[in-house]
C-alpha cells in the first residue's frame, strides 16, 4: 500500500530550525511533505520554508512534548533536545527518528564511548572522571598522562567542550564537569561515513570522506570524497561504521566519524543521529543528497543509491579573523567563475571570527582538480563584514 | 568590487509564484538572497520560502507597477505579465530582466514569429491573422492548405491555444481572436536548447534535450538529455539556440524550442524567457542546474558550468483520467527503490485529469538505462484520487 506522505494530512515535525534543518526543507518541499519545526530563535534559518514553525526551548520538556504530540512523525536536526520529552512521545505512539535510546546512548559522551567498547567496536582508549578536577588526581597517581584529549560528557559543539591537554597548565579553566580523557591519537587522516537505515532494517552506506581540520580552530577546512586513502582502508572504514549502525539499529541517518591511524587502522572518534557537515558535498555529488535520504531513511521509503556522480569537496566559509558585524562575501562573484563551485550561504547576518557561515562545494570528474580548485576558493573567499 | 547581493539589503522581486518560482527560491535560499514574490492564488507555491509574499494580479497594471517599484531587480517565473508596468518601472531605473522588450517579442505568437523571419532565424511559414474567422477566407482563396497548426497570439499555455486542424471540422469553436497558421511540420524530433545569458553578455548554452510528446494532449512524456541525435545535428540545434539568443540579446535564461526536420534541419517553435520545463532534469543531472544559473545570469555574475555530470531524463507527473479530487501518488514508494529516482511533488492538493502535478527525473551514467527506467516510472505511478 502506497505511503501517502506527499501532498497529504501527513505532518511531520522536526526540532531544531538550523541550517541542517533548512536543508532538510528543500527535501520536505520537494517532496510536498508538510512540516513544523520548532528553534529557540525567532530568527532561525527553518522560519520560513516550513509550513508551521513554533519558537520554543528544544531542551525543556513540556515545549518538546507539546510540539511533538500531534505531529504523525519527529525527527531532530540536532542533539541537544529534551530526551525525557521524546521518550513520554514514544511510549504514547507518535514515532520518533532517531529513536530516543539513539540519542541517550550519543548524548552524553562517556556513555557513547562505552557503547563502542561493549560492541566490540574500534575506539581509542578513554577514562571516565564525574568532574574535571579529578583528572589532577588520576595524573598524580599514575593513571593518566600528557597529552590527552578531554572532552565534557554532555553537549558541546563544533568545537567547544573539546580539549587538547599538553600539560597543567592546559588543565586551568576547564569547566569542572562530567568528562572523558581519550588517548590522543596521531592520526593519518580524519575520516568519515554516514549510513542511512530505514525502519525495515535496509541500509546502505556512503563512500567514505577525508576530512582535513584547521589546526587552531578545531573545524573542518575540507571535505573530500572519495576519500584519497587505499582501498583496504575504505573498506575498513566502511565496516567499522556499518557495524556501528548495525549495533546501533537506529533509524535514519548516522555520521560516523573515525580516525585512521599510522598503521592503517579505524578508531571511531564520535557519531551523529542526524545529517552531518561531512555530508554536506552530497547535495551536488550524490545520487541521492543526505538530506533527501534521511527523509526517506524516516518515512521508510526505499533507500536512495549513495555513489557519487562525481567528486565533491566541500570547504566551509567561517567568519575571518578581525571582522565582526553585518557580513560581506568578499570575492563570491571570482569563485563563482571557476568550475564546478556551489556556495550555500546560511543566512546569518552577523560574521564573527570562525562562525560557520556557509560552505563552497567543488565538483569535478577529478578530485585532485577539484582539490584545486577548492584551495583556490578557500584562498579568495573571505567572510569579513562592512 | 564584490556584488554584496547575499544576506544583505538586495531585493530580488519575482513575478509569479508557481513551481518555477518554488524552483528558484530553492536558489535564492542557498544563497540567502531576500526574495518578494507576487502571485494570484493565496496557496501559491511560493507563498512559503520567500521573504515576502503579495497576493495580486500579475496582469494588473498597478498591482505590477506597485510590486516592483522598491525591489531592486525584477524577474518573472511566467511570461503572462503586464508589460507595461514592467516598462514603466524599467524608465524609471528598476532592473527589469528579462527586458520588457524581450516579453514584448516573446508574448505575441505573432510577433515573435516576425522576430525570427526578421532576422533569418529559421522557423516554419506561417500566415497571420486578426480573427480566426479570417481563416476560412484565406482557405477560400487557396492562401492556406490544410493541415496547419493553429496557435492564438495572445497567451496559451501548456498546450492549450495551439490545434492542429486538419479540416474544415477542426475549426469549429476556435475563439475568433488574433491568431497565426503556421505549416505542420513533419519532424523527426522535437528539440529545446537553453540559453544563460547574464548582462555583462557571457553566454552558455545546455545541452540539446529531445522532448517525446503525448499524441493527444500536447504535452511532454519524457525530456531526454543528452538527446540522442547525431552530434552535427546537436551541434546545429545550440548554433540556432545561441543565434536567437543573440539577436534578441535577452538578459537571464532563453529555453528555444525547435524541431529537427526529416532533412535534419533545424526549425524553431517557440521561446520562453525564463526557467523551462524542459531543463527541470538540470537540477540532478547538471553541473549548474537551470534555476541557479537564471539567478546568476540576472544577478550579472558569473555563469555556471552548463554540462552535465551525468545523463537525465524527466518525466511529467500528470493527473490520470478519470481522477478527480484529493491527490494520492500511487506506487511513488515502489519507484523510489529505482536507481536514481527523484520525484518532485509540485504541491497541488487536487488533481484532475492531464494537470501537470510533478515531475520525476532519472538520472545515470547512461542515457539508455536512464530512458529503461524512465518507462518503468511511468508505468508504475498513477496520480489518482482517494
Amino acid at each position: 500500500m502506497t505511503k501517502n506522505y506527499f501532498s497529504s494530512d501527513f505532518k511531520l515535525g522536526i526540532l531544531g530550525g538550523g541550517q541542517l534543518g533548512k536543508m532538510l526543507l528543500y527535501e520536505t518541499r520537494k517532496f510536498d511533505i508538510y512540516t513544523r519545526v520548532m528553534d529557540a530563535s525567532s530568527e532561525a534559518p527553518c522560519r520560513i520554508a516550513c509550513n508551521e514553525f513554533i519558537q520554543g526551548d528544544l531542551l525543556d520538556f513540556e515545549s518538546v512534548y507539546n510540539f511533538g504530540k500531534d505531529v504523525d512523525l519527529l525527527t531532530i536536526e540536532i542533539e541537544n533536545v529534551n530526551v525525557e520529552a521524546l521518550e513520554k512521545l514514544e511510549e504514547e505512539g507518535i514515532t520518533v527518528y532517531p529513536q530516543p535510546r539513539v540519542l541517550r546512548t550519543i548524548q552524553n559522551k562517556a556513555r557513547q564511548k562505552l557503547f563502542y567498547v561493549d560492541h566490540n567496536l574500534p575506539t581509542a582508549p578513554f577514562s571516565r572522571f564525574a568532574y574535571s578536577s579529578e583528572i589532577r588526581e588520576s595524573i598524580a597517581h599514575g593513571g593518566l598522562s600528557f597529552p590527552f584529549v578531554w572532552k565534557s560528557a554532555q553537549f558541546g559543539y563544533d568545537g567547544k567542550g573539546v580539549k587538547v591537554v599538553r600539560s597543567e597548565k592546559d588543565l586551568e579553566n576547564l569547566p569542572n564537569v562530567e568528562c572523558i580523557a581519550e588517548e590522543l591519537i596521531d592520526f593519518e587522516n580524519e575520516l568519515a561515513v554516514i549510513v542511512a537505515r530505514n525502519a525495515d532494517g535496509e541500509e546502505k552506506a556512503y563512500p567514505v570522506v577525508e576530512m582535513e581540520f584547521h589546526p587552531e580552530a578545531n573545524q573542518v577546512e575540507y571535505v573530500i570524497c572519495p576519500a584519497r586513502i587505499p582501498d583496504a582502508v575504505a573498506r575498513k572504514a566502511q565496516d567499522v561504521a556499518l557495524k556501528v549502525s548495525r549495533e546501533l539499529h537506529h533509524v535514519g541517518l548516522l555520521a560516523v566519524e573515525m580516525f585512521q591511524t599510522r598503521d592503517n587502522e579505524i578508531l571511531i572518534n564520535e557519531m551523529a543521529p542526524r545529517p552531518h557537515n561531512s555530508g554536506h558535498y552530497s547535495i551536488e555529488a550524490s545520487y541521492t543528497n543526505q538530506f533527501e535520504q534521511h527523509i526517506r531513511a524516516i518515512l521508510n521509503l526505499p533507500l536512495g543509491n549513495t555513489e557519487s556522480k562525481v567528486a565533491g569537496i566541500m570547504v566551509n566559509l567561517v567568519g575571518a579573523e578581525g571582522y565582526t558585524g553585518n557580513v560581506v562575501y568578499e570575492n563570491i562573484d571570482e569563485i563563482l567563475q571557476l568550475d564546478g563551485v556551489v556556495p550555500h550561504i546560511y543566512g546569518k547576518k552577523e560574521t564573527r571570527p570562525f562562525r560557520k557561515m556557509g560552505h563552497v562545494t567543488i565538483v569535478n570528474q577529478d578530485v585532485d582538480k577539484a582539490r584545486e580548485i577548492a584551495e583556490t576558493v578557500k584562498k579568495k573567499i573571505r567572510v569579513i563584514s562592512n
